[in-house]
């Protein structure tokens, strides 16, 4: 069942060319009551725009992605892949509130001084209020698609019921409508893990230490939650980093620990804490105002062994969808991998997205 | 399915009175290959032990658990109960490593300044050879059972193997014979949430402050391993706290966030962040040696919702003892409580424990 070439690859590469644009969209009044005074957005695209602008594809990031959607959805996205840059026009763009690029809490104030607390709480409906802009910018008045997975599903459905008239498509996998008490528990846990860091300082910390080793506890504790047991069985067992016997110490003694201090420390290298901290904030906030109003045709899939964004909730969305005589699927995928499988899986997805895409 | 009467209920009272006694076992000479010069173990029992003093059950607690068994396991254990005071003499213990009055970590070394960072890597083998010297002390030979769940079942699976001829019965609860990567990782972090806290001072901070922020967040990541996801939705769903609306900040916005942070922050005022950093390593290396030379009936029971402790480790239990030819019986319970079922069912496992005992 579980592909171990596949598995061990799922560590998405960063770009070795930044290929980002920037544009300025202007000031933003976000649904907290602030305004941003001047909202950049960072994105890319691949392949060519169509004569009459029918055929761009944008692609909403999740937790920690970036506008580079074809590194970290490689599997899907490329010149004849599922989302094929042959045929359409693909855009990726970093989320307000994020750090590769956008606007985020770390982005200098009007005073030249970065946000940190005084970033405003941006939801879900402003990270997709900015993309419009972008799409303006672009010269696309309606998407072929809007597709994401995890916080990327939450921004496309936000999509087709803010913007019904823009979207005639939405790829939504391994998301919800909202999050459950334990989603946000988990989410809770990483932020209560970086508030009380000492070098938080209330999120003021831009001329000081960085609260990286909170930040690293909330991005092991994400990391658990992105996997399943089959997973961790599969990845870890019980083998030992380095070693035959126990050292009888408070280091790394088995593979897992190894893994989860790596993967939490390295995140501290390219991620900032407030950026955490607020798209967190969003996810757990976002409740989807449902299908009242929109057209889009839906493409939902889920994964069996995704404990964190259940099935369940995948269901849930298919099943508000069709029975408001919307046009829509739903597939739910029988793999190993977790929450991780919906960056993994192009075995089921990429036939599924082609013919979405194509039909 | 949830019944919120009892589900509400889940926090066990601590004793009103201080019913522990203390006894000093001698010198113990861990399997780390250190020795722990004097050591003291606290314990409570209750009823009478009878004449050929045959009606001895110990009870083993799990990991944030002490000797007071009658009030963390009252579902099961007083006059009447399946474990009947009335009829049987049964003994709690505090764990050595622990921090509910047996030595551990937070003890005064022979030098009369704590362990701290000094106490040896303790096991699950330690713990049970202390507990058979408290039996030896209380003049207890053989044990009509030993009962645990979670840790505790780990301590009564050691029994079987370590002193076979001194079990006849064990009953292991939501317990497994190793942990998985999965279990391993969860208390993985929760060990780096404290090591990581700057009061941690690599174990050594009973005469400054204590890495209570760290401990709290470890224990919040617990707490979210105990509960299933029905569990949570039942306790919290997406209730708000004390409050219609968003506040829009990173304070409590949901119940779930205060119940994780009351749960966090009480925790450090009665546990040791070295205890559950000596505790969680003692579990995680945890190995059963397996069923060669037990001689114990057992009694196996788990929750279908229980994703940290799960039905399939201990039905491998099961397999492993019943496929020896011993006694072995399984019940896998339909419960929605997650891991915390083991405490709070009474309802299944009282009336297979009764017959268990009295067969």
């Amino acid at each position: 069942m579980i592909d171990p070439a596949l598995f061990q690859e799922n560590e998405r590469t960063a770009p070795t060319t930044d290929e980002r644009k920037f544009v300025d969209v202007g000031s933003l009044d976000c649904e907290c009551g602030k305004t941003i005074e001047s909202v950049t957005i960072a994105y890319e695209t691949w392949g060519q725009l169509n004569e009459d602008r029918s055929n761009a594809i944008l692609v909403c990031h999740a937790l920690s992605g970036d506008a580079h959607a074809i590194g970290w959805w490689d599997r899907l996205i490329g010149p004849g892949k599922a989302i094929d840059t042959d045929l359409y026009f693909v855009i990726g763009s970093n989320v307000i509130g994020g750090c590769q690029g956008s606007t985020g809490p770390a982005s200098l104030a009007p005073d030249g001084k970065p946000y940190g607390s005084r970033f405003p709480m941006v939801t879900v409906g402003d990270m997709v209020e900015a993309q419009s802009r972008l799409l303006d910018h672009l010269g696309i008045e309606q998407l072929l698609c809007v597709a994401g997975g995890s916080m990327g599903g939450m921004q496309g459905l936000e999509w087709t019921s803010r913007f019904p008239h823009r979207v005639r498509k939405a790829f939504i996998t391994a998301s919800c409508a909202r999050h459950s008490p334990m989603q946000i528990a988990i989410n809770e846990v990483g932020r209560q893990a970086i508030m009380r860091d000492p070098n938080y300082n209330g999120g003021d910390y831009y001329d000081g230490e960085t609260p990286s080793h909170g930040l690293s506890v909330a991005r092991m504790v994400e990391h658990i939650s992105f996997l399943s047991g089959e997973a961790f069985e599969s990845k870890f067992s019980r083998r030992l980093q380095d070693k035959e016997t126990f050292d009888m110490h408070f280091g790394i003694e088995f593979e897992v620990e190894s893994y989860l201090s790596y993967q939490g420390d390295k995140f501290t290298k390219r991620f900032d804490a407030n950026s955490l901290m607020y798209l967190t904030r969003a996810i757990d906030y976002y409740d989807w105002p449902g299908v009242s109003g929109v057209q889009a045709e839906f493409l939902f899939t889920s994964f069996v062994s995704d404990w964190l964004y259940t099935p369940a909730q995948s269901k849930e969305l298919f099943e508000l969808a069709s029975g408001a005589g919307l046009t829509a699927t739903y597939v739910n995928i029988d793999l190993p991998y977790g929450h991780d499988a919906f960056l993994l899986d192009a075995q089921f997805q990429a036939p599924l997205v082609r013919e979405f895409l194509s039909g």
